[in-house]
């Protein structure tokens, strides 16, 4: 229904990443695999969740006596431990084991950056397709005797700085995730209660919203995003303030707002 | 979701009934048993539908290792034979056979009326409590010598009717329903298809506005509420009017509207 309300196309869903088994963060999942069905889809379809999410998938199906026009290719997270996902020539993909009540892994986008970007020159001219191509991907293009014809170091910059988004979603303080989410340019970092609550945190497997700032602090992340707020607050922007108050560049997660990661 | 946005009391909530297991029709329940859980509903839920569902919300508690603070008691249907549900002082609720591709049920709602009413009378005021309660109960109040000593027929009104529902979700044109919905003060019908479409309704197992309202005919029904309208209908109207030819006293199922029958 999100998806659906804020116009976000089906077609380019390809990868889905569910955290844990609890409802409020998978319930979604076999309605939104039925739409798909129903509008035709047929393109593969890559899920990564923990091992019971394949049980409960395949149940619903088979009750409903449905067999899918596309493919669910199921990978099952170890949630004790970091796993490569995805890496192909644009994204690498990783899961980030977290401590929740039940398995529970976050998950890091790294973007891949492939091409140097070429210097505006009128020299490029009488380069050939190929020898561009050479540039941009980072090396130098030799000439017949083994000297360098054109320099990748004169033609072009490096490339821009790769972006990187860490999704940590419910999980006690935990500094043991610092590694994984160094210095990335976007966390989002759950943030259910207050300080004041912090021993309720810790019963409920769930962070304050200081301890998700300490973390984006030691992890020297370039923004923070809390989330995933107790009900019992009608207000946020106590949660807001005692973050800044640890890490000044966090911000409070809302419904539908979209954020661009620019360098 | 629709619940709350109708404002309607979880806590009046004690039976639930889901006629089949397509997506449309069940996939709000697990989020709705988790809401209740943690609303710290008490109360026994009873739930009645096919098998399959037992198992379904079964693997979701057993991942998400939720165990609810409530009872849920479940009736597996089936859907070959009507079988009655509840029966007790107020109500009788009983289900019905429907023609669909998975097995699926219909529910049927008849209201008892225990009470006969006391017509206004000042002799009224020489009667004891419990002979009050004798003429309510539809009986003579006797003398010490077998004779009457207060007719029921002279004290009381016969009890108003007692009203009747029926529910008839997803199903193909299918006239054994007849019987179990004879008379109903309102039948809800599926609706899928406008009377063009009728190979189409059947090869889905689905009905066309002309058809729900031909068994309204033939059930002799009080009123037919039209719903599960295919998404190609952008317009809805041509459906009532198709209806309305058959069995004038049709009506579009509107979301969120209160339907009331009074005698």
């Amino acid at each position: 229904m999100q998806i659906s309300r804020y116009r976000i196309k089906l077609s380019r869903l390809k990868h889905i990443f569910i955290s844990h088994l609890h409802g409020d963060h998978y319930l979604g999942l076999v309605g939104l695999l039925s739409t798909l069905h129903l509008r035709n889809r047929v393109e593969d379809l890559y899920i990564f969740g923990p091992a019971g999410l394949s049980d409960i998938i395949t149940v619903h199906l088979r009750y409903a006596e449905m067999v899918l026009g596309y493919q669910i290719h199921f990978k099952s997270l170890d949630s004790g431990n970091s796993e490569v996902l995805v890496d192909n020539d644009s994204i690498y993909i990783s899961s980030i084991p977290l401590d929740h009540r039940i398995p529970c892994t976050g998950f890091l986008f790294r973007e891949k950056i492939k091409y140097h970007r070429l210097k505006k020159s009128n020299k490029l001219k009488n380069l050939t397709l190929e020898e561009i191509h050479t540039l941009k991907s980072g090396r130098n293009v030799m000439g017949p005797d083994e000297t360098i014809k054109y320099s990748v170091n004169e033609y072009t910059e490096p490339p821009r700085k790769a972006r990187a988004y860490a999704y940590c979603s419910d999980t006690r303080y935990n500094e043991d995730i610092i590694p994984y989410i160094k210095s990335v340019d976007l966390l989002y970092h759950e943030s259910t209660f207050l300080g004041d609550l912090e021993q309720r945190a810790y019963e409920t497997y769930h962070s304050t919203a200081r301890q998700a700032a300490s973390i984006a602090l030691k992890a020297k992340v370039e923004k923070l995003i809390l989330g995933h707020f107790s009900i019992r607050y009608k207000e946020l922007y106590p949660l807001l303030s005692e973050a800044i108050d640890v890490f000044p560049n966090s911000h409070l997660a809302v419904e539908g707002q979209q954020i661009s990661i620019d360098h």
